[in-house]
Parts: C-alpha cells; structure tokens; sequence
C-alpha cells in the first residue's frame, strides 16, 4: 500500500496534496464523546498515538494509515470538520485537553488532537528498488546507526521537503515510528517511505547494483558535495551525529563528500547535516517547486 | 570580554582552536574529591550547569567563561588532562557518573563532565554594530519569537559553522542561556554571541542604519534565497516555526526570500531553515575553509 503512496510522491508534484482521499463521512463536531477518557488506550500493542496538527492530520489524510480512534478538543474539532474523513474511520471523540493529555505520553504537546495508529505497512528494500526502476533522478538517505526518533522525525521532515524518495534506517539501531518520531516529522513520516534494513552495507550494496551512487557525508571528505555535484540516481549515506560513518560503512560508499564548515566546529547536528545535503542536492537539481 | 571574542572570531579563521587560553595550572586527574556531590549546586543563582563533552569543553577553553566548578567522571578527567585549564579554574571534582548526574537537570545526559558557570557578559546592540563596522561581508541571524533553548542552541550551533557573526534574540521570548541550549549548541554558545533586545523591529532599523540588508526567510516570497543572490552586509530574519515571521517584522525586511520547499509540506523546523540558509549564504559568499 504505502508502496503506492510512494510511487505517487515521486510522479505527482504537490502529491500531499492532491492525494486520493476516502470521500465519504464529513465529519461533524460534537457527534460523539467519550466517556472514560483517563482509560484511553490504543486498542491493541501495536497501536501508537500520532498527535500535534501537523502529523495528525497529515496522518488522516493518509489513506494507507489504519487510525483506530480520533480524540479532538471542541476547536481541533472544527478545524477538522473542514477536513473530509475517510469512510473507514473512527469517529472523533470530543475532549478536553486534560483528557487527550491522559491519554498520551507524559510532555506530549499534542495541540488538541490525537490519533490512534496502526503501524504503516513494511516496504522492503527489493519492493522500493522495482517502485524506482524508472525514476533516473531517484534520490535516498540512508542512515548509518541513527537511534533519536526525534532526529530520525527531524530528517523525514526535511527529505520530505526537499523531495527525497525514501529513507533507510538499521533495523537494530532504528527506533520505531514512535509517537516523538512522527511528533518531528510534521506529517512526513505520512509521505516519505522509511525501509528499515538488517545491515547497511548490504543494502548499499543492493542500492549499487539497481544503479545507484552511493555517496556519503564525510567531514574529512577532500571534496565538498557542492563540487562533488553528484547527478543520476543518487543514495546519500549519513553517519551518527559524532562518530559519523562507520568503517565499513565508508569504504562501501562509491565517494565521500563533505559540507564545509568553520574550523570552529567539529560537525552539525544530524537533521541540520540532513537538510543542507538534501538542500544541495535538491538546488543542483534543479529544485522543488514550492 | 565577549566583543573581543567575537571579534577574534571573525578575524581569526579557527579562531576557536588558537584561542588564547590561561596556560598555567594543567589539571591533574585525581587530585581533588568532592565529599558531598549529592548537595551539589552551581554556587549562585546566576549560575548554571553546562554539561556534555563538547559543550563542556568549549566553556573550559573560553577566556571570557567564569567557570566555578568543574565536576568529572575518573573516564572524562583523563581527557580533560589533555587539556590546559587557566590559573583561575577550580579544581577539576572527581565523581561517579551518577554523582554528576545527581547535581543536573533530569535526563541531562552529561557524559562524564558538568561544569557550573556564570553567565558570558552582555553584549548590546551597539556594541555589536561598532565591533562588526569594518566588515563588509558581515552577516548576522536575527530569531523573531524563538523560545525553544534547544531550538536556538541548534541554530547558534549551525552558525558557529556556517561563520554567522552573531544572534539576535528577543529578550522577552527568548529563554537564558540555559542547559539545555548550550548541549544542543555544542560549544557555539561559546563562539557566537547572542544579543538580545527588547524589540526586534527596532533591532532591524538600527542594524539597517548600521549598513545591513535585512532579509526575511518566508515561505511565501516570490524569489528564492539562491536567486537573490544578497551581498555586502545581512540580516538575515527567522520567523518562529509554524506562525514565521510576524507582520511589522516582515514589513521591516528589505526583501523576503524562501527556501524552495515540496508542496507537500508547509515549512522546515526552525533549526534546519537556519542550517539551509546560513549555508547558502556562506556558498554563496564563496565557503567556509574546513
């Protein structure tokens, strides 16, 4: 399923947009209500909790999202009513912030509305090469040992504004869609494909073999990326904030490639290396169309 | 104390590794013990914790930084024995991990070094304009509504790098120098002033009499940050993450520009749109040397 949202993404400028919606089932305020609001709970263990405007409704709009319960203040209520909710979905319970607090993870900031999600489904990372056999231009980030859902939320974010195709993280470093993941995301977490993949090195290695350039992000790299100026099908390898790539990891890369910065600094966070990268990558491509 | 810094900063390329440094009393691991780190506490209010190694680090080897107490793992005081502490610093305490972490904030993840502090001394507006008047290329960042520390950490961070001259906060939105700022800025709290002032608006119309384009970061101007090409001297202003920039502030600019963003999201998060911008000027302007 997620594979066609992701096919989607790539071929349809504005795809968030302009994406096929559940049509039937607007949505009316006040048309339900939950009455034992401190038990709420997703309904099974693999349920988590999407909230904060941005992701919850992006989320909604999703069609390949699974939401399971709707729970909104009066005022998310009507920002909602203007939104058309799928047919399969929940009926949104109306409660007060306090009650959508108790029913979240401490210090969740979830500006009126939540919503309980089923897991997207697996992409693999075979299913993601055939979904961009075609696409000349296709551009991936892979994480090398990421582990902060709000770095790896952070990252979606920016891939999904700067038009990268799909992400990969290490199954055994890489936390789950968690609810800070999403939080960070803003909703990209909706739009760009995570594959999570057992060994990196492997996977770039797959990457290599369907015709991609693996490149990755060096602070001791001799070239910088705006002079490196990588064109074709392009997987761009980022290393944990610190440490940066492991050995391997950078052995296995077809080049390394540096952002330059001040002596000052030894690097960037991770999401900011992230965003300028896919910046770059984005601007010697011509660009995305705002 | 913090001008001659900042000055140094920008005449000095690396200046943050040839920095003058005390150059007496190097620190020997070992020979100081605190008898009593549970009732550890900065010695006045003023004071404040810095913690994590490189954050930790840059304030031991800032000469403008007042240092009051300096809390180390055995593992860390070894590293810190690579260093020159100045003749003014208190004797490095030798602790447990979980010693130290007793002292901090919860959740501060310190590893292995706290040191307490006093805050860097003030830096006006003013005094800022005088000490940047000779250069032609200077460039500063100005936040309207930023309140976030982690938030405005990852930006003083990002512009350590890019060769960002200094930030310009608001005083009523932006939070002190806290904690959790300093960690996420990783050291750039050191290396890149921050002024703060009470009205953002009239900041700009000194800074523009100071010679200085004032540039609004706006997700819907008409040109592109890459297309304006701006020179000589900027301002360039940073809106709050969601709401940007607010309405005098951006009748204000002299030119709003955007970074070309996925219809398919509304914005990056405040630190990436730092990131991405501070790089296409610092690119644009001919790099920074690595």
């Amino acid at each position: 399923m997620i594979i066609a949202t992701m096919t989607k993404h790539k071929h349809a400028e504005g795809a968030g947009k302009s994406r096929r919606r559940r049509t039937v089932g607007k949505f009316h305020p006040g048309s339900s209500r939950n009455k034992d609001p401190r038990g709420s709970k997703p309904q099974n263990s693999s349920d988590s909790w999407i909230y904060g405007s941005h992701a919850a409704h992006a989320a909604l709009a999703n069609p390949d999202r699974v939401c399971r319960r709707i729970l909104v203040t009066r005022q998310a209520a009507e920002t909602l009513a203007e939104h058309q909710l799928g047919s399969g979905m929940p009926q949104p319970e109306i409660l007060s912030r306090e009650e959508i607090e108790a029913a979240l993870p401490e210090g969740a900031v979830h500006q009126g509305i939540a919503v309980s999600v089923l897991p997207l489904p697996d992409l693999s990372l075979d299913e993601l090469c055939d979904n961009l056999a075609d696409i000349d231009a296709a551009t991936l980030a892979v994480l090398d040992q990421a582990n902060d859902p709000r770095n790896i939320g952070a990252v979606l974010r920016s891939a999904a504004a700067f038009g990268i195709d799909a992400l990969l993280v290490q199954d055994r470093h890489a936390p789950e869609a968690t609810a800070a993941m999403a939080k960070a995301a803003s909703g990209a977490i909706e739009l760009v494909p995570m594959v999570r993949v057992t060994n990196i090195v492997r996977a770039m290695e797959a990457l290599k073999s369907s015709g991609f350039w693996c490149i990755g992000l060096d602070g001791s790299a001799d070239q910088s990326l705006v002079s490196a100026a990588p064109s074709g099908r392009i997987a761009l390898i980022i290393g944990a904030e610190g440490s940066g790539l492991r050995r391997l990891t950078r052995e296995t890369c077809d080049m390394l490639v540096k952002i330059p910065i001040s002596g000052n600094m030894d690097s960037l966070n991770l999401s900011n290396a992230a965003a300028v990268a896919f910046y770059e990558i984005s601007r010697h491509r011509g660009g995305t169309k705002a």
